[in-house]
């Protein structure tokens, strides 16, 4: 009922009575759910109606919508108490977005503690463990003991994003030495050193991309991974929680490149029309550029195409199918080179195994092909010429030769692109499509002139 | 260097001394990546040399490549002792992978407790709440103090998947009421209810796809989730780990169906090579039947292309534009709605926005082209005839009817399945592409029509 209400085009609607609503809905997941279908006007309207613990835990969700738009919204006073009860990681995303006159106006009004913070993690590259990762952790010196842990983290609970992994450092060179679990903690004798129940961490660097930490989180099923600089000092840690967005966002990612266009950050409905067709429009006009090299191969077989017009009627037919099997190469090594079952120096292995199911995937094609035209022949549906026979076999071993090349260079693509620093996942199934397409033609022509000649030729 | 060790093809390798290698690794995950670079025979060996309790953190792992195989390799006392110490989801999935007479063989020894539990997990279809839950969680009565509580936590912890979260139920009834986090817990005055830190629980239901329960940790940055039945009774938990493994499983498999294949769940390199075709063959086999629609529009067509050859030279081109939009409409679409982003009944505002996009890329591409074909005309690179300036309007004027109809069927596609209960990431490029390919082939020969009838045609 209430979210009828916040559906409502009802242009009277009244933001405290907006706010009384909201405010009755338990999880902040479920806020800001709400409060992204409103437009942002009314959403920072609403929000000027919401008790001040209510709007830090709506900001504190990754899923809210143009969060540096309601920031800017708000009273600059508040703003500044608003980013200061932030998380320091969740803080600095929102500095991200902030445009620059704005972004160095609110840093300056924060407390100097807070402002050092967020200024130490907008130094890091976007995607990386540092730019993940929060400073509030929870760390001990290593001459303490179980139960002093277990009364510092009593006290320091609600300002740490997770409490679940505490930190030992040494007490002089504050370098990290040891990880404890608090389920191992509360097992742990209240008078034993902390290290009777810690062991040694697994840790990760500022610079590493976020598809390496999530793969260290899901292979050592962590709940964080401490962040550590040269010297061994923990600089912040990156949560199982920023992880899963991580995944997820990758997900998205590599499915969009995969079907040929720039990755898009935003939700569809709210990715800006101008910047949608930019997106698009580039890779577009690329494909279509090199597609025009099969106008070319045409051109070159023209006199061929003129003194036997029956084979132009398969071209559609046997182009696509040396796509289709790219595009199923491709599509299995990208993931297989993402979750590193493959290594770059295993490409042979991958050929060995192309190169035979190729060649028996074009035969199963080109075996189809045959009965298709033999079918329309015998049954009158079409005349396909005298030496149809010879026509049928050209199309099957042209699709054999197609289907093969396309499996081969749809498996090598990916190692291609990993080779030379590029991330697999830009081998886009339009990209292979086009690369197969000019010397799918150019095969088919070949084996037209070895089958023909004398006869169509 | 011990990883070379384990890489070397020397024959003459002690399996005890493997095994006094890989018990130097630290970390589970370390050990199973080592054991997975084995043969299955010789890492069964390894395993007889390593100790019990390593054994079982290593069957504890998703990761290890073909558990069921090396449990089977066993002696049948010791697979037994094995199956009783993995954790119960662990060793459902185990079973899951066993052939049937072995399957109850083992269930039959293990101890009627454990057999009951493992049985009733067993029932739930794959990629469930109810296949992925364990039932090792921590629960207590509503009627227990904090101190109480936490002793209890102090005594199971080693037996318990997570302690993290704990199910505060129905003294009488047994029915879920309430969750405490263990941080929350350790906050509590010792001799308060163990109501005064708990929270009301999120839930799901035991047949909640896995996408559906993904959906639900990560939006509530939760590190569990009760799976509960229709009386409230918690059936077991599914935790944060086993949610990434499937975040992940699912991304691969949304990249396998884009590519246009049914998807595999084995790494490359292990899936059988029968099994790969076969995966392979059914879809390239459904696409190049479709596909054939182009040779009989083709057909069709024949009079205008024999008197116009010149028009088939940008088939390959033209028509590789309409399925280049289209798939980076459906890959836009399929993650949206994947996502939640967009519903069913938003299919419209989709088509408002993508048939001013399709017609503006287009017009694009058909500036491109007009370009292409004036420049190779005027610099003598090839003849397009005394037409020319009618065939390269044609060109242009088709480009802009194709690409507008690939990106709206691309994007309409995902609405479509997901309208007949499928899931949208059926729809792979190059199913769009076999969609797009007959249709943009009917678009350019009534162009043509329309702009050279009485000319060329």
């Amino acid at each position: 009922m209430s979210d009828d209400l916040l559906q409502s085009d009802d242009p009277a609607r009244d933001p405290a009575q907006l706010a009384a609503e909201l405010a009755r809905k338990k999880y902040p997941a479920d806020l800001v759910e709400a409060l992204n279908g409103l437009a942002q006007d009314e959403a920072a309207a609403v929000l000027a109606h919401l008790p001040f613990d209510r709007i830090i835990e709506i900001f504190d969700e990754p899923e809210l919508n143009d969060p540096a738009g309601l920031i800017r919204a708000l009273p600059e006073q508040q703003a500044k108490v608003l980013l200061s009860g932030l998380s320091a990681d969740r803080a600095t995303d929102i500095f991200q977005q902030l445009p620059e006159p704005v972004r160095s106006r609110l840093l300056n009004l924060l407390d100097p503690e807070t402002k050092a913070s967020i200024e130490s993690l907008l130094k890091y590259p976007p995607n990386t463990a540092g730019s993940l990762m929060t400073t509030e952790f929870v760390s001990v010196p290593s001459n303490w003991t179980v139960e002093q842990t277990l009364q510092h983290i009593r006290m320091v609970e609600r300002t740490r994003e997770t409490v679940y992994a505490i930190y030992v450092l040494d007490p002089q060179k504050r370098t990290l030495l040891q990880v404890v679990t608090l389920r191992r903690l509360i097992t742990g004798e209240p008078q034993a050193s902390i290290l009777s129940v810690a062991r040694s961490p697994i840790t990760t660097t500022p610079l590493a991309d976020r598809e390496d930490v999530a793969r260290i989180i899901s292979k050592y099923d962590l709940l964080a991974v401490p962040v550590v600089d040269e010297k061994g000092r923990v600089l912040g840690i990156v949560t199982v929680d920023d992880i899963i967005d991580a995944i997820v966002e990758e997900g998205t990612e590599d499915v969009q490149k995969f079907g040929g266009m720039a990755a898009v950050d935003e939700p569809y409905m709210q990715i800006g029309f101008g910047q949608m067709l930019y997106k698009r429009a580039g890779w577009l006009s690329v494909l279509f550029v090199s597609e025009m090299l099969t106008a070319s191969a045409m051109q070159y077989f023209q006199s061929e195409i003129e003194k036997a017009v029956v084979l132009t009627l398969f071209i559609p037919l046997i182009m696509s199918s040396g796509g289709n099997s790219g595009s199923q190469a491709t599509s299995l090594l990208i993931r297989a080179l993402a979750l590193r079952e493959l290594r770059l120096g295993d490409w042979w292995r991958v050929v060995l195994r192309e190169l035979p199911a190729g060649i028996t995937l074009g035969a199963v094609l080109g075996v189809i092909g045959i009965i298709r035209i033999a079918l329309w022949q015998n049954l009158g549906f079409f005349d396909y010429g005298d030496h149809w026979q010879l026509v049928a076999a050209t199309v099957a071993a042209a699709l054999i030769g197609i289907v093969t090349f396309g499996s081969l260079s749809g498996s090598m693509l990916p190692f291609v692109l990993k080779r030379f620093g590029f991330d697999p996942a830009n081998a886009s199934a339009p990209f292979v499509a086009t690369l197969v397409d000019v010397t799918g033609l150019v095969i088919y022509f070949t084996v037209a002139l070895v089958f023909l000649r004398g006869t169509l030729l």
